[in-house]
């Protein structure tokens, strides 16, 4: 499939196709969790228009590092949109903005709670005047609850969600997940809620309010950290390396390095014990489940590596590639985005931007069949690049 | 909106109602990522049946904690959905299954790629006879390029997709995300494109294949990491409890622990300088933007350290939230999940289960006017539990 979308699509000179093409987001979101939804919007065919403040613009536009003065950080998650500064404070702007959003169907906003309301633009303005308009709101807590109006950012959800007392090592200082989670968390959930009320809309005619809580999404994203809390009334803390529930799915240390092996079941651990040359492991009391294995993680995991610091990490993959158990090394940045597989699959693409010159950004994992999966994208607007189009569109 | 979701919704005896209501989806997926999309879809309405193979079922039925025998890890994923035994091998089976697909709207597998082909239920083969069903396909690399086939857990996308090389401390062993953040972001990836699938069916009347691949996830996760490695060529280590970009962002030490202070912009920054009595920060050569903040982050964080550490955490937060300065703790996840806003929000649940007596689950994130945000969920089904009700239903 990605071959063919490959082939349909290396030129992307005009708006990428998808699903969503036709849809138009007023975008009023900064930074990255609003950006980030409409990012995926974006990629997967809406238009996507900025809405920003005259003068400085998003936040973002502001990040390091800069090419050629324009921010790389703006630009990775706001290729592809179109910029109109607008004051919304002044009657003539307001006026534009309103003809706006009267010809779109989401709104998104990052705004703190109340913001909107302030600027006679909540849900309960906007609604009644755009039957049609879905309104999609991403903020730190929410829009209920004693702390609605608590502002954060990613890493006072990340600290507040309980994500970063289990990631890292006993006893190490805290540990930040690398990436925005806090805020890249929120802008999944936020792309699901307004793609299921686009449905609900063609369904029923209605549109609804999505109200997304940053916070909440960290909840969300506990999984079995959360559970294990509620049976055993414990939390649990950091497990380094280690999956908490599976055993053994960790990294393990080889001869000049580390290896990953994730032995998820009973199959799996019998064929890794056989690749080690340890068939025993198969029909030791202390193994033959999981659950076992879990108990017995600290004797399993010094056996495992006995064995595996005899060999370096690309023997040991060479020897769990053969025996069919899900492995790999622990790779940079660089390893990552270069490996073969990348490109294969277009998670690499290239902006050709007029201030920068071509540049990298991330490319889109949501492959779907019969859509275009270019290897371009359109450039970050400059802060204000489409108002002349955008006021002539309006106007007729 | 969340407390008049609460006033309609306390009673949750019928499938859950959302944008998706009236949505099918048949769900072959095992452990995590496919389970994780379709517990979102069945938290916005959709009906979810898991297809499970005879005897054994979802491998996650198998991992622990258990309570009275049932797994409390297969009751947070599963909560709601319902479940069929069914032999894909066994041509009566088969047949039953076909007749399921006849009245779905989408199926969902994280199998290896080629599995579904095997068993002659691949795109290819579904997409003539059943023209309106989205098949939504989420393996370890995608369905294209030359690592198509290698398998993968959680584990070894973290590893491979670069998100734990930016996780941790310099100098300290590999860091798992506490999180399954593998499995978790490629399931949210796929409920993107799935809904946005539907959407677009419901404009066009086409069916279309969703590809995700849980390596590109990783990849699109790595957002501004990526980005740096693009801009200057050099892949970007781990940094503690620190945001990369952006000053002052990070965890710091106080007397009694930590707070994480996150003034993303100027203002912020000479809001949280006047708070902690350092207004001559706001003028310092070293201090004015962002980027020299950036450059001068090691003397900077000394700084606020000095003044940090003579007062409690309780204190400092006092002293942000008058100042109005995005500011946390570091929760547990007891402390994350016992936060009063995580309960106002109905971010706890309850699952009713006849087995394991009543269960907290984590709720769902995506607030939607309209529908209702219950405080109970259906308990996770038992296998092949509702065999007879469907089938009854699919002879009609």
């Amino acid at each position: 499939m990605a071959a063919e979308q490959t082939a349909a699509g290396t030129s992307a000179a005009d708006k990428q196709a998808g699903p969503l093409s036709g849809i138009t987001v007023v975008d009023l979101s900064r930074i990255l969790a609003g950006p980030y939804c409409t990012l995926m919007m974006a990629e997967l065919g809406a238009r996507v228009i900025k809405v920003e403040t005259p003068g400085t613009g998003d936040d973002a536009r502001h990040y390091g590092p800069f090419v050629n003065g324009k921010s790389a950080y703006f630009q990775s998650v706001n290729r592809g949109k179109q910029s109109i500064a607008l004051n919304l404070k002044d009657d003539g702007d307001r006026a534009t903005f309103e003809k706006l959003l009267a010809k779109a169907d989401v709104i998104v906003e990052n705004f703190r709670p109340g913001t909107m309301e302030k600027l006679g633009y909540g849900w309960e303005d906007l609604h009644p005047k755009y039957p049609k308009l879905i309104y999609a709101s991403a903020s730190g807590f929410g829009h209920s609850g004693p702390e609605m109006k608590r502002p954060a950012y990613d890493m006072v959800v990340q600290g507040m969600g309980g994500i970063m007392s289990i990631t890292g090592h006993e006893g190490s200082p805290p540990t930040r997940i690398g990436t925005s989670i806090g805020d890249i968390g929120a802008g999944l959930f936020t792309a699901i809620g307004v793609m299921s009320a686009l449905f609900g809309r063609a369904m029923t005619g209605e549109a609804r309010k999505v109200d997304i809580g940053m916070f909440d999404c960290q909840v969300a994203l506990l999984e079995n950290a959360a559970m294990r809390y509620f049976v055993t009334g414990k939390a649990p803390g950091p497990l380094g390396a280690r999956h908490p529930s599976i055993t053994p799915f960790q990294a393990f240390n080889t001869q000049d390095g580390y290896i990953i092996i994730a032995a998820g079941n009973d199959g799996l651990f019998h064929k890794m014990a056989d690749a080690l040359g340890k068939p025993e492991w198969k029909t030791d009391d202390r193994y033959t489940t999981n659950d076992l294995r879990a108990t017995h993680v600290t004797e399993l995991e010094a056996e495992v590596e006995a064995v595996l610091k005899t060999q370096p990490t690309a023997h040991w993959m060479t020897v769990m590639d053969a025996a069919g158990v899900p492995a790999g090394p622990i790779n940079d940045i660089g390893q990552a985005v270069e490996y073969p597989q990348t490109a294969a699959r277009n998670m690499v693409v290239t902006v050709d931007d007029p201030v920068t010159g071509p540049m990298k950004v991330v490319g889109n994992p949501i492959k779907i069949s019969g859509f275009p999966d270019p290897t371009t994208r359109l450039p970050a607007p400059n802060l204000d690049q489409d108002r002349d189009a955008i006021l002539r569109e309006i106007e007729q």
